[in-house]
């Protein structure tokens, strides 16, 4: 049986006349676009062009709302209650869908930014209100979560679509878990040894850890970065390399989901 | 036969620990309200607690996009492309239905806020800018418009759906339009008065002017507003008053559109 | 020796068309207004009116700088680092010094303003970073500090004016600390409980913890609330019943600073 | 006798994470350097860096204040009254001078920004708005006027210190005022001709015209661009010209004014 693999990335984080990151490129490489959606960043012009730029090149879009923290893009954990943190995720959502239809394409699942997603790895009441924010408004909607995190076994329990996540260039320490950046080995640089270490996670089916230990894992997609030429030749070696390898590199069907 | 009219009112236009309108009062007399939608006023908290109040309160609520303006809550004219509004519209709009939905009630219409507002009686490239913000998100959503402007006109001529609107406590100059608020007689203060007004106006289908002519024109909604204790009372004062005169206050039929 | 005391509150938090608190009365009781300076609450225009009215009223006027959160108010934590604190609270005094000038009166202290106030009374880094940023800019200013904290500790520390303040309507817990909101005790409602509350304090130049014990302390100014009428009232019989008592009620000296 | 002329470019308009202009290019090559002050671009962090960075490079700093409307970078005319603008200009002055000296640097002029600028050019009511927040703040500061603008005009009636500017690629029309950006001729590219005409200016003390034509004015210094690689070389040649020809390229003395 053919393997498939999801590539994902974020996009549309550019901000009034503040661009960030390499849309174009990245469209090229990447099967869904994660796409900022107001909060943390990107705003409705940014919005309409990268989904547009996005269906024009055949790229599955994901909402990606974050904390509302441009100074911080989104890369702060604001002090916000559970329901709070439900309810800005259910208004990204609805903003997303709304430009996505104005732009001639569609949402297809929801990914969390930066630091909100970082806290949905490990705190349930976290991950609970980004699940209620996603179900209150499109139940049937696929939820990118990282692999072994809360917000995937949450999800799971409540029988919504999980899509598993792992990161192509991100070290993972011996439970699973993504190493702090600060910690030596938590980035990885070299795109050889990036490309081949997704291979084998791929055809194990499991996260490797720093040690070379595998646990078993769902992998239904892997996270690349596009915000330097390094990080886009990094994710165009390892498109070319799962390639090459036979894996067959493209977005989930639209299937059981709602609109 | 028995002549039904919908009355209408801004709410949920408070932001964060600021509160601003008496949304509890207006609940008990409107049967619209035009939700602020996190640009001009309100965010995802005042939008949840806002729609369920109206869903309790069995009032229909519509989707309120103004500039993105909070310091001057919408009620400047921001000098923004006629691209930038419709996509400003269809973010706002979209964030609109899903928080919407998220509080259990539905959006069935939309209405243009402040400044925005004002510019779609006079200036046809806004007003047509609007409606492709609704056209490409929902088509069959009702739109409300100031009565002889040029949203009503464009937006018949294209064949959406559009609710003709008349101000209970506003002037109207000899061609129906209103007059500018420093003019003389531009607001009506006298809750009697107005309802009085009101009363001939639907009686007639006419917008009456300063003069007292009486111009033909569809009437479909009555803008009241909600700011004060005083234009609470004379909103009360007009739902009474039209009531006791058999007229049927309530909301437009959700009939001829999509969601 | 007559005993003199400093009274000090909020103002100037309204943004925009947004009001917030009853300025125009505290002003007739408050001898200082720790005015905000837009990050939190507050915009130039009303800065601009804020400081003439304190000039108006001979009310002395402080820098009241925040967190960047007009949604949060101010009262929300933000992760940020001790080099931006420093540097939000440098900004703040400037914009707040400007505006003071602009409107004819002069910024003679500074005070933090909720969630930064609060982080200031046990973290010695956020303290600092206050202090810092207070330093580079004004180093004679007088700095307002919490009795007991980490804040009033480290700025006498370096040689700094620091003016040491209780809270007339919050409860103490047995090290001089304030009480938790949630907690019993932590917020007195009673206006003749806290003004012999505060008698007793300023008598003893001490802390009265929640046992009635006495912790002695510098007093040089008593915070009031006002953002209700029932905390006008109580703001009113503190002043009242220390002036009957033949407390002098007035604002600090302007010794010992630069401008 | 030796000529002199100061060149100034915008910096510090990066925001959080967001990115823009080549500072470090235009340090080494302007003599005064407008720093953003948070309301159109820049943050405290950027503004504390950029004043730091210009300290080093003995660059002079002005206050460069904007409209509020990151969105659109301080490049649209916002409908702000009179009283509104000078209270911006203010607040932006005093929040400037205090990173400035948080810096170890010295604001010693100020020149507004984008459409703020643009509306002194011909409107009288904006141009005075904006020396009334300078006069309250600074009386003495230099301002820095479009030559033949009439804040240029308006500055100096009331004896405040003017600094007139042209900039080195814009069109003039006859009557000395900058040609639209869209009308040919607006905008020079050539960095030759460019520096050529900046030269035969000097030399002249006048405008040259699309036509060739030269209008007498006073040159104090003059505005180059930053924000692409195309636009650092231009700035670098015509410097290296200047200075080839025996023009001192320096920022004004200090002198007249008085922090």
């Amino acid at each position: 049986m053919t393997k498939t693999i999801d590539l994902n990335a974020d996009l549309g984080e550019s901000f009034g006349h503040y661009s960030i990151g390499d849309d174009a490129a990245l469209l090229g490489i990447v099967t869904s676009a994660n796409v900022a959606c107001g909060f943390h960043g990107g705003d409705p012009q940014v919005m309409a062009k990268t989904f547009a730029l996005a269906h024009e090149n055949n790229v599955a879009v994901g909402a990606h709302p974050g904390f509302p923290d441009l100074w911080g893009f989104g890369r702060r954990p604001l002090p916000m209650t559970p329901l709070e943190i439900e309810r800005i995720v259910a208004y990204q959502l609805g903003a997303a869908c709304a430009m996505a239809t104005y732009s001639g394409h569609a949402i297809t699942y929801l990914k969390a930014h930066g630091a909100l997603a970082n806290l949905t790895e490990h705190d349930p009441v976290i991950a609970q209100a980004v699940l209620n924010g996603v179900y209150a408004v499109e139940p049937a909607l696929p939820v990118v979560a990282i692999a072994h995190s809360a917000l995937e076994r949450l999800g799971k329990d409540r029988g919504m679509t999980i899509r598993s996540e792992i990161f192509a260039d991100r070290g993972y320490d011996e439970d699973g878990h993504l190493l702090p950046r600060a910690q030596p080995g938590a980035v990885l640089h070299d795109p050889q040894a990036v490309a081949e270490r997704a291979l084998r996670m791929i055809h194990a089916g499991a996260i490797e850890t720093l040690s070379g230990r595998l646990l078993a894992t769902t992998i239904d997609t892997i996270c690349v970065h596009g915000d330097s030429a390094k990080a886009v030749t990094l994710a165009r070696h390892l498109r070319n390399t799962l390639e090459a390898e036979g894996i067959f590199v493209r977005a989930p069907a639209k299937q059981g989901h709602a609109s």
